[in-house]
Order: C-alpha cells, then sequence, then structure tokens
C-alpha cells in the first residue's frame, strides 16, 4: 500500500486545502514568541495539538483518505505519538486501527494509544523496525490486514506533516531556518515541501540525540548506515537507520542535522516548562536545544516542539534537578 | 490618584480598543477544548501571556494611560504577577517602576520583577497589605512618588482585564460559566463588564483556595470581613478581607465562590501538566479545580488560567507525587 512518495511535491493550494480539513480537530496555535532571550525564536508548539503531538495531522489526513476510499481498517507500525494521531483520526472518520509498537516504548504512550480504542501489538525493538520497513504484518497479526498507514514515508502522512510548514510560512514569511526533530524525516520533509510551495527560501534543519542519531551518520556518509541505537529518555526520535526511500526527499529537504546530548535536551524540557510553561517531550526539547546553538545566532528560527509525551516520572526528575535557571 | 471605579462600565467598543491596543504585546491564543474529559470545558491560557500571567493586559494598558498622560513613574503593591505585567507595561512604554512586595511572595516572582528592571521594596505581609489599601508610599519608599497602580482597583487596570472577557464571549458566544480566581476581585469584576458589554448571559464565578477565602467569607457575612490568611503553594490569590472599594462592583459581577482545597490545587497543577501540558500556578489551578466540580457538569465552562509563576521545587513536587492520573 506504499504510495510513491519520492516526488512529493504539494502545490499551495494542496497544502492549504488538507489544512482546512484539519482545522476542525486541530488547535490553530500562533507561533509563541520567546521573550526569555535576545533571539528572535519563535515556537511551533505542536506539543499542544490534541494526542499530544504534530502526528494528528498525519493521522488524521491519512484516515480521512482511507475513509473515503472505502477502508474499514487502518494498520500501522509507530513508536508511540503517530499511533495516537492515527487512532485519533480512525475514531473522527469511524474506522478501526491496529498498531504494532516496540517494546521499547513509553507506557503513557502506549496506554493513550488504547484509550482511543486502537488495538496494540507488541514486537521486540528489531522486529518492529522490520515491520516499518516492509510493511508487512499479515503474519504478526494472524488475521486479514488493513490499510497500512506508514508513521513516515507516506504520502498523506507527509501532506498532513506539510501544513506546519504551511502556518510558519505564512505567519512568519521572514523566517530564515526551521528546526524540527528527525525521527523519520517525515516532518522536516513535509515542512520543507510547503515552504518550497510557498516560494519560502527558509532552510529546514533537523535535530536528533546522540543516542540515535541516524541522519547525521547518513549525511556524513553520503547514504544511509546502520547505527547504534541506544535508549534515552528522548524516545520520540531517532532509529538504527534513515529509510532508504526517504533518503532521496531528505537529501533535497534537509541542509544539516544538529546532534544534541541528552543533557541539552533534559535542560531544554526543563526551560520549556519553567520558562515558557509548556511541557515538551524529549524530542521535541531537542529542537528547542539545536535552535539555541551558537551558529544560529542574530537568525530568525522557528522551532517546532513536535510532542508532550512525555512520563511523569521523567518530567518530575529533570524539574527535580536544578538547571541553569 | 485612585480612579472612580464603582461605575466600571465599560463599553463594547472600550473594551475592543483596549484590546487592539495590547495585540502587539500579547498573545492572541484561542480557548483550548479540553479532550480529556466529556466536558465541554475550554482553557484560557492567560498562564501563556508574556510574563507568565493575565496581568500582563492590566499592566500594559495602565502604563499606556500613564505614559500618555505625561508620567515618568509608576508605583505599586503586588504579590508579583501584577507587578510583572506593570514592569513590563513600563518597560514598553519608557517609564520607571517601583513595586512594593510582601515578604511572603514567591522567591520566583521577586527575579523576574527584578529582571525587568524595576526597583523593590519589600515589607512584612501586614505593612504591604496597608499600603495596597492606602495607596500610600510616600514614607516607605522615602522619595518622591510616582503614579500608584492598584493590581486590583483601578480603572485602567479593570479595563485591561475586561479584554480577556471579550475574547471569550466573542469566541464563544454560547458559554454559560467562566471561572477565574479571586485575588482582589479585579479579573472576575473585568471579564463580568465585558460580558455585559456583549450581551451575554454567562454567570462569573470565581475560585478561592481554603487557606485565604475572603470572598466566600464576605459573601457569607453580607459584606467584607477579616479572615485568617495561611500560607499555601497557592500564594497568588487570597486576602485577609475583600476591599471596600471592590464590594459593590463585586457583589453585581459575580454569582458565588467555590474554595477549592489546597490538595485540589496541586491535583489541578498536575493533571495541567500531564493531561493538557500546560505549566499552571496554584491560583490558576484552582479555578480548573472548582470548573471540574459536579455542580457544572453539563455547563459550557470557560476556565481562566490566570498565570504559571509557580517555584521550580513546588512544581516538582506536585509532579513527583503520584495522583490520580
Amino acid at each position: 500500500m506504499s504510495l510513491p512518495i519520492e516526488g512529493f511535491a504539494p502545490t499551495v493550494e494542496e497544502i492549504r486545502g488538507a489544512r482546512d480539513r484539519l482545522l476542525p480537530v486541530i488547535r490553530a496555535l500562533p507561533l509563541l514568541r520567546t521573550t526569555h532571550t535576545d533571539r528572535d525564536l519563535r515556537l511551533k508548539a505542536e506539543s499542544l495539538q490534541p494526542m499530544g503531538s504534530f502526528k494528528v495531522r498525519a493521522g488524521v489526513t491519512a484516515a480521512e483518505l482511507a475513509a473515503r476510499q472505502g477502508a474499514t481498517r487502518l494498520v500501522t507500525a509507530s513508536a508511540g505519538n503517530f499511533a495516537q494521531g492515527l487512532a485519533f483520526g480512525a475514531r473522527v472518520h469511524g474506522l478501526e486501527v491496529h498498531v504494532h509498537v516496540p517494546d521499547t516504548a513509553a507506557r503513557s504512550k502506549l496506554d493513550a494509544i488504547r484509550m482511543l480504542g486502537a488495538r496494540l501489538i507488541e514486537h521486540p525493538f528489531d522486529e518492529w523496525w522490520a515491520i516499518m520497513q516492509s510493511r508487512d504484518v499479515g503474519s504478526a497479526a494472524g488475521e486479514a490486514v488493513g490499510v497500512f498507514v506508514h508513521p513516515v514515508s507516506d504520502e498523506p502522512v507527509l501532506l498532513g506533516n506539510s501544513t506546519i510548514g504551511l502556518e510558519i510560512g505564512e505567519e512568519w514569511p521572514e523566517v530564515d531556518v526551521v528546526v524540527a526533530p528527525f525521527g523519520g524525516g517525515g516532518l522536516a520533509v513535509g515542512i520543507a515541501a510547503a515552504l518550497r510551495a510557498l516560494g519560502s527560501s527558509a532552510e529546514v534543519v533537523t535535530s536528533e540525540v546522540e543516542t540515535s542519531a541516524a541522519l547525521a551518520a547518513a549525511l556524513d556518509a553520503g547514504k544511509p548506515v546502520a547505527i547504534d541505537r541506544r535508549p534515552s529518555f528522548v524516545d520520540g526520535i531517532g532509529s538504527t537507520r534513515v529509510l532508504d526511500e526517504m533518503w532521496p526527499l531528505i537529501t533535497r529537504s534537509i541542509s544539516r542535522s544538529i546532534v544534541t546530548t541528552v543533557d541539552e535536551c533534559a535542560e531544554a524540557v526543563r526551560e520549556l516548562a519553567l520558562a515558557h510553561k509548556i511541557v515538551v517531550e524529549g524530542a521535541g526539547a531537542s529542537a528547542f536545544a539545536a535552535a539555541n546553538r551558537p551558529e544560529f545566532a542574530g537568525a530568525r528560527v522557528a522551532v517546532v516542539l513536535s510532542g508532550s509525551n512525555i512520563d511523569r516520572s521523567v518530567l518530575a526528575e529533570i524539574l527535580g534537578t536544578a538547571g541553569e535557571r
């Protein structure tokens, strides 16, 4: 059920259409200007979207299209946030949804998916990753499959993500740099497509975390390469290898990838909660940490805070540790 | 410098004018619909405003008027949030600002006021409260005073607060109840004035905390009465007595006051952070707690989350304690 993504280049009208279909279910939040630094850094707080992440946009967009095409069941492989978005979309459009999850996923995310009425199927990380690459869940599920929606490399998913770039570019045409966390690349690629469609020359930069920086490794090697992935509290991004099918889109969309440390991400979670008053998970915090690197001083930077699904205990521990502020 | 507040009844046009003057400095956030309960409860997240509270509206409105009238220095007595709003407004309009604070105020708030360039003068709580009532700071400051801006009972302050009611009523004309925390009454009175000006019949309800419920005591007694005020982490609201000058406005604006417990406020802080992903201080949390009382089931309720200035250690402690969710 893979859709042809290589030529993904939606028009402004197509992206506006997708955004209009999303408006009844998403929050229309302006960029949040930060007032605690002398930088012009503005927050795209997708962490405040329903289900706690930007993935509601892709999930609802994909579910809407599948429902229009007569599907009754959606299937996905997701570490959590996308599954919540898709489950939410499935609910809005009256579809069943099966979610294949890695056993490394945060409990809070699995509970949230379950509460939306999705059926969960757990796998060891490597087996789950194989499903994500093959899109083959037939044997694992042991029953007839539905429409597989890939969390990254599906055209409706990229189109849903592109609505974020549209909103940033329309609200802030002068933006120089958009920093978005890198999971599979779908977020950054979608945003870049929208900025291109708008005629913006803004640079799209991704953030990764040191424990799973597959894109930085791929950019160094000139092609996707396998890396070791270590667990950390930054569980919403990172993989063991950039998807081959995304590579051409990535190389023409993303200029560079900033590798943040786990400590930087924790400090960013703390600062976003204490100074900016929003709760963000490690992935979104990594983009904020990257955007605060010296290389972006003086630039007009939009930061995509991708999600907010952080475990209570992790958040409490980070806030309980005195940081710089 | 007291202004005649008893007849406070701005027109929709006056409130819209005040809001237009605020728009360059405040965040235009929509009401945040909550998706975690079956209630129609929407959040007015003033906690996300610059300086972390709704008081930026009053502070900027008052500073703008004073600057227009040729003042060079503003003076106020405030527990923190209003002082931040006024200091911010003074900065925007190029004025000096002196702030008289009680020694019970949260350190985080005092630091934030200082960082805005205000001069702080600390007093024991009772002495500070006397200044708030008399508006006399001449001897305490030991120098020529400026324009005293009362955090509650000044017309520009009430006008600034009324812009919140305007936004709620214009965005959600069907709203049945607006719940706002009660400090001195300025927030609720301002909101009620705007709803009245819009022709709305929405009820304005206040929330208090059990440790300093001066309004509930006054409503019981039929007039302002002195109460014991105990300290708690809910430090942004509550007083030892409702201000006499506010009483007539209060009785015609506020239908009832819900007294929340300190535990309910802590639980609300926790739920707002974990389920709704925003950091709110105890005062704002009390409104959320009140709005979730059984008596409002079935009603369309807007909750004013008044501020976000909570100490890191308090927030960490609340999040570190496992709650119901």
